[in-house]
């Protein structure tokens, strides 16, 4: 069995929001797709570490904005590599409330959805949404999680499912100077790492990085 | 509610295919995503009005075939319009049996999966499969939803849940001078359509494309 193939599966890139007692919260995903189109809904899989889970069981709703190319990159690492049980995303980035619900304006739009069923597996809840509220900002090209990957260089926060363990990463890596982010993952390639340099993805400083092979 | 922002969720192009009493079948998707890493499972969502549907029910399991970019396109119209209740889909394509299960060979690859649970919404269900098999056909580029539409020019089979109705379509087309095949949709751009003309998608003749605006 070669579980490279699973990588094969394409995905966007999305920030899966909601309220914690009236503080929005969320975190990012790429598992998320249209189920039915009459009623339109969606589902979404989050894993069950993630705080946004607790949040979106509690509420019964839930918003996905969906990353543009565009987007700025330190959105995925705001949303992704950090917990919204200790931290406040939202307040390290521009959002606004769209049907009730708080959703990054820095994306291509965002989907509003009630919860109106779920399947629990054993790590993620695949959360089944009816489509509530939904709005475009502009036409803008969809950030694809291979574009991610292959324009941006990010990396799978751990919780995802799409999540591949550091040693098999690294032996996809080529033999040029490279600097990866002790946070989040991120590679800077270059002939050397400027020292007022941060990361795109997590805003971590220069001293973060460390030189790989 | 706009609508037209579920078209920015971003999808591969799959084959999902199983057993009808010895018999291979399957239908073309888009809704595919993995949901754990370990075990590694995968969701897949079929309409209840695909043949195929009813025959994972019945053999409890199912394997995705992912197509590459330069998969034959008539891949998705042989399994994205006709039925299998009628139609021998598999014996107009290369296929081979891998981990027990009929997998397309011009793809990037399959994952052969057993069903261990399953959500049903009012058209779909949603198949959670854990993956027993997985293989790649050598280094392909996996085949986009985006691609499938802005490269190879291709609809929306009605039962998937990205369909949308006729009338939309055409608004978004340009001006030039167009042919569309009656059967899939498919539509040919130029001065004039050859009469020995196939439609690439589903293979019917130049006697099935009408001039549209």
């Amino acid at each position: 069995m070669n579980k490279n193939t699973l990588r094969k599966l394409s995905y966007g890139v999305y920030v899966v929001s909601t309220w914690d007692n009236g503080r929005a919260t969320g975190c990012t995903a790429n598992s998320a797709m249209q189920i039915t189109s009459s009623p339109a809904t969606i589902a979404v899989s989050i894993n069950h570490d993630n705080y946004t889970n607790k949040c979106i069981s509690e509420t019964g709703r839930f918003a996905v904005s969906i990353l543009a190319e565009d987007s700025d990159p330190s959105i995925i690492g705001t949303f992704g590599f950090q917990s919204g049980k200790d931290v406040d995303k939202f307040s390290q980035v521009k959002y606004s409330v769209e049907d009730h619900m708080p959703v990054i304006t820095d994306s291509c739009g965002y989907l509003v959805c009630e919860v109106i069923d779920k399947l629990e597996t054993e790590t993620h809840t695949i959360f089944l949404g009816e489509v509530k509220g939904a709005e475009l900002f502009g036409d803008k090209e969809a950030m694809t999680y291979a574009y991610y990957h292959k324009v941006v260089k990010g990396k799978s926060p751990k919780n995802a499912p799409t999540y591949i363990p550091e040693e098999e990463e690294k032996k996809a890596e080529g033999t040029t100077k490279k600097y990866k982010c002790t946070v989040c993952g991120y590679v800077y390639e270059g002939e050397e790492l400027p020292a007022d340099y941060k990361c795109p993805i997590c805003g971590m400083g220069a001293d973060k990085f460390e030189e790989i092979q």
